[in-house]
């Protein structure tokens, strides 16, 4: 086997006639900061700059892409080190996990997994050879080696993955003390609040409305990067999960407000947004199983709420209602507080009860079902869809409501833009349908750029790096078809990875 | 910026070893007449064939695909000169309007409209620089010089566009008047009818079934233009409809049937689409939310359609019910009258209540939906899609049902004929789509070929062009990939762009 | 018209980038043999060896694709030979059958009936020219000639077409008397079972598991052909098919099992499942409309049981809830008995009711529906996703599910694999979507490589060889997108076209 290395030309289109425009265009975009302002990496992370403890724990045992695909071919999840402590066979040894990962590669071929690894292998951490059964060891000890150095702390490789800025997921009730800590320790708040506020924002639409040349920055001085936070309520809207009472006693400690009744909650929640915002943050993000926008009106949903918070019955029908009539509310709250509102449905959680009990959330059991948007989303668009500072971003992994739905509700209601193709549609061939079925109806001023959507921290350049290779690849075909201008190509692509996801997530004035 | 021209090679493959194969198949059918069976230009237009007033009423204003791309990105409708007389913020001034939509061109990169409009300035009205804020003036003043002379009034642009026939869209009620005036000042009516009438119907089965070779008509002189009516039934069938006891009075008007029941309901529509063949008519047009055809026992229908004439109350249920039934009359009515029934169905109209409720319908709030075919179709299938003289042509904008519902039922019922991609899909990534989703089941025969379905007049020649380069792209691969041999090629080309429109619209004798 | 050959490089990418590494692939796997794991080739061509009868009812009576495209195209079914004795019109001369297919062929451009037939004509018959109504008789007598040749009887075609095994599709109550005549004449049921039997297994695996090279056989001596039974109970699960109580007795015949009630019928499908094993069958195959698997309570399902058994009435609800039951059922039976569980729902049979009633099932009017997944299989994969004799392949015709439900499926559960694009999804286009749509989740090692699904048996070479000329193209292009290595992709060509069958079948101890 020939040494491991990242062809510069991958992921880029094959075709001879293609290819050229797409490494000219990719040129232009490659060395763009990243702006992530979709995804789960812990704040933690950052705020206590811990060394990562081990390859294990860095690449498998927290990634659920990964260790699905190990349990679809028969390894067990405690033997990828995954459960609680006492778990039967619940592997300590972060060395056999490793081992078990690395005989299990040829399962990941033709994933997103494999093409991210790769890169973070190599470019990352140096890696010369395939994993395999007979380089595990190797390898092992390489990234070891390397994660003891003060260079592969987590603030300094935000620095070397030139990332601008970076959204966290955060509960409602989090007392964002960390994200304060860190802010005022990278003294990137105030600067940064300001380098993405109305100010900010104006120049770069000036920017990118020029039809030619980008306002993007290039390889110039950084600003400190900076983590902001985004406010996730879901557990608080769904009435009928187990815990959802003494969640809402969360949310009622962490914003001060007793929350005796409907009004109180909506307060509470209000309260709460208003400290995000003044932490940095610039969006919420919703998880519901349906798009279903309906408001009840306002007595059935107090009288939903008193019944659930007194611990009576509610149904499974009553809960979604109450649901959809919180993402209403939570669109209401967004024209007030500026908020963008992010909402990706679609995913029936925890597939396996029994497996769901044992390891708990985000084990690789979720799976997506039918997802509607025309009328789901009609009562929120109907209603705020042409109010100005409203901002809703829909995701799907529905793929045939790109082209019959989304695509078209996009194109005419400017409150809503579309999300990056995400979770199982994020690899090469996903990302080039999304362009493919949204582009003749929503163009691409409708998008709102890429967003890596990840926990797993070192993945981030890879997965911005395939989108732009993507992207240029997708906008280079539409070139050599003349289709598009060579220099309009160039200025989307910078859109795409830089300018659409600052424009799509403004920064609210706190 | 170079000067905008139009590339020889636009929307062909840009990979080197098909190009060339498209090139020459696209080359067979470029001068081809067009057959325009589905569309939405106003016989007025014809009729009076009044000079187009200025630039922004001839492209802007009236293209709801083109200022709901504005409307996205924060132009409010007025502004673009759409709304009734005294809507606040309503631009009178052309030029404004013109400047506006130039200053947003870079909204439409990767959509069909940018494609259209490139091709419509640059070829019809000779226009060499990108519209912008800066070229705006210049471009309108081209135009609009253009547009005063005698080769741009309607009639000749339909000469100038090799239009053979170009079917309009009309109520059930119309008098059709303007089309006997057209037809017998264009002398086209007799001839053209029967040149597509049964006998050369014969003749191009015999050309077209030969194999090889083409029997289309090269550069020859055309006949006259001929524009025929379409009869479209809607808001008729609708019985919960607002306006829908006004509507069956001008039904009962213009057929001369006082409608006091459901029988003579029926017998005024069978009356109305005797008129409609009479002027020249080939086709009947459905656009339900639903393609439910299931028929009601008689008597429920007649009862539902006396209640709903009284002004009782008839429920959103009964009134799907009833539309469904009347489908499944009017494939009835088609196996009498010849008329060709063509169902796009799929589409919430008027998403935004409250902006139909100020601008009107068609104003780009019309939004996809999931729609079924094989229950829904199952009825009139099952009972005339083995009858001779019927026709019937399901569009749809839902592209999975392509693969899983339209060519499975195309490919076995003689009577149903695939539309073309349509609406959302009618840009150059959706169209290939089609073909590659549709062919392998439904193959090429059991097509209607290439409709524009557009009210935008100079849009026709593009879209028609676009769609013979996109067709030659898909048969090149093919060739390229050794699937089928040129000439199999070449001969399909020229069904799909000239044969099977025809094939697919025969004009009932009258 | 030139010489009718077939190209080397049909079916492979045409982009000169991509083409050579697909040939370099295809020529690793165009020699392997081949294991049809799926299909519905009658046992009794084998087990009777008797000649073909005649081109006709060699290639178009039978082929419900091809008959029911040329249905589409007016001509009636009893023209094509299909119908019971008295149909009127029914064509008896097999030469007029020829004649109206040969002058047919343009319909089937662009279809894999054209791809298929043309593969078979050339390679089996060395037909020389194109079908059409002037080289109609002249093919005919070619082919006619040939079938009355030793070497074109079913077994020494078994032998040509280097087919290793064959799995045939057999109803529950079948006394498999022809298999077991077969096994012995062909002396391979007890070889070819401990050929792939759980050692053989553990061999395959560890050749497949190396990551390099392959362990298929080359061009070895193959062992003599096997020809298995697979177990379709579809009839004996649907309470409301008006034959069912007859069927039962047909299973009670079979088994010796009295049946009286569901615990007896249970015992008698268990029985009929060990036969099925006795005889080398590695499979059963379920043709469901929907693909719920949801259990009823024991005595709930012995209460329908008994009505129904009784001839009472049974609604159509009571009937799917007693199917879906019976699916779980099956499923705990294949976790006893290691028969592979395949479920291929979301197909409305018999669409058309009148023809049915005249020509009877499988003659083209069977049409696909939205099918789903994710709470469908939920009850079976909960329970037995993890267990690890179980094994269950999904098949669709809903191309929305690929990304959506069963990429995300089979991608973490052990049990669950992905059956090869089936039916309308057979050719090239769509199978190339197949892989785009399900690799980026599943991977490779998570499907159960290609079936044919065939009752044509000449078509199993021309569908086998098509299928590793689509995988290599698609592993082709990962390799020129630099997102696999061409020695994985080498690889990965042997697994989907060799291993994975055998490795997704393996045969149940007896």
């Amino acid at each position: 086997m020939t040494e491991w290395t990242l062809h510069p030309d991958r992921a880029l289109p094959a075709d001879p006639a293609t290819r050229p425009v797409a490494r000219e265009i990719y040129e232009t975009t490659r060395d763009l900061p990243i702006v992530s302002m979709h995804g789960h990496v812990d704040v933690t992370t950052f705020a206590d700059d811990a060394p990562f403890p081990d390859p294990a724990q860095l690449f498998v045992v927290p990634d659920h892409y990964l260790t699905r695909m190990l349990v679809s071919q028969g390894t067990p999840l405690p033997a990828l080190g995954v459960g609680p402590e006492g778990t039967p066979g619940l592997e300590t040894d972060p060395r056999a996990i490793w081992r078990r990962f690395c005989a299990g590669w040829k399962h990941f071929r033709g994933t997103p997994t494999r093409y991210w690894l790769e890169h973070e292998l190599v470019e990352i951490f140096g890696v010369t050879e395939r994993p395999s059964a007979e380089s595990a060891d190797a390898i092992y000890d390489q990234i070891a080696a390397r994660l003891a150095e003060p260079d592969f702390r987590p603030r300094a490789l935000l620095d070397r993955f030139r990332i601008e800025t970076l959204a966290t997921t955060d509960p409602a009730w989090s007392d964002l003390e960390q994200h304060r800590r860190l802010a005022a320790e990278l003294g990137s708040l105030a600067e940064n609040v300001g380098g993405n506020g109305p100010a900010a924002r104006a120049a770069h639409t000036a920017g990118t409305a020029a039809g030619s040349g980008s306002a993007a920055p290039g390889t110039a001085t950084l600003p400190a990067p900076r983590v902001v936070p985004t406010f996730r309520p879901d557990p608080l809207l769904h009435l009928d999960q187990p815990a959802w009472r003494d969640d809402v006693g969360r949310l009622a400690a962490a914003s001060g407000i007793e929350i005796g009744d409907y009004t109180t909650y909506l307060a509470a929640l209000r309260e709460r947004r208003r400290a995000f915002v003044a932490a940095g943050g610039s969006a919420t993000d919703h998880g519901h199983l349906s798009a279903d926008t309906t408001p009840l009106p306002d007595d059935v949903a107090a009288g939903l709420f008193a019944r659930a918070l007194a611990g009576d019955d509610v149904t499974a029908g009553e809960a979604a209602a109450f649901s959809a009539h919180m993402l209403f509310q939570m669109a209401a709250m967004s024209c007030e507080d500026g908020l963008v509102m992010q909402l990706h449905p679609g995913v029936l959680r925890n597939h396996d009860t029994e497996r769901h009990a044992i390891f708990g959330p985000d084990k690789g059991y979720d799976i997506p079902v039918v997802t509607e948007y025309t009328h789901a989303l009609r009562p929120v668009l109907e209603t705020f869809g042409h109010v100005e500072n409203f901002r809703l971003i829909a995701f799907t992994v529905d793929e045939d409501t790109y082209s019959r739905e989304l695509a078209p509700l996009a194109g005419v209601y400017p409150a809503l833009r579309l999300g990056a193709p995400w979770w199982f549609l994020d690899e090469p061939d996903a990302m080039r349908r999304f362009r493919e079925a949204t582009t003749g109806t929503a163009g691409f001023s409708n998008l709102s750029g890429f967003v890596d959507d990840t926990r797993a921290f070192c993945s981030i350049p890879a997965r911005h790096d395939l989108a732009r290779r993507i992207d240029a690849g997708y906008l280079a075909r539409l070139v050599a078809e003349h289709r598009l201008d060579l220099d309009e190509a160039v200025d989307t692509a910078a859109d795409l990875a830089y300018h659409l996801p600052k424009k799509a997530y403004p920064a609210p004035t706190p």
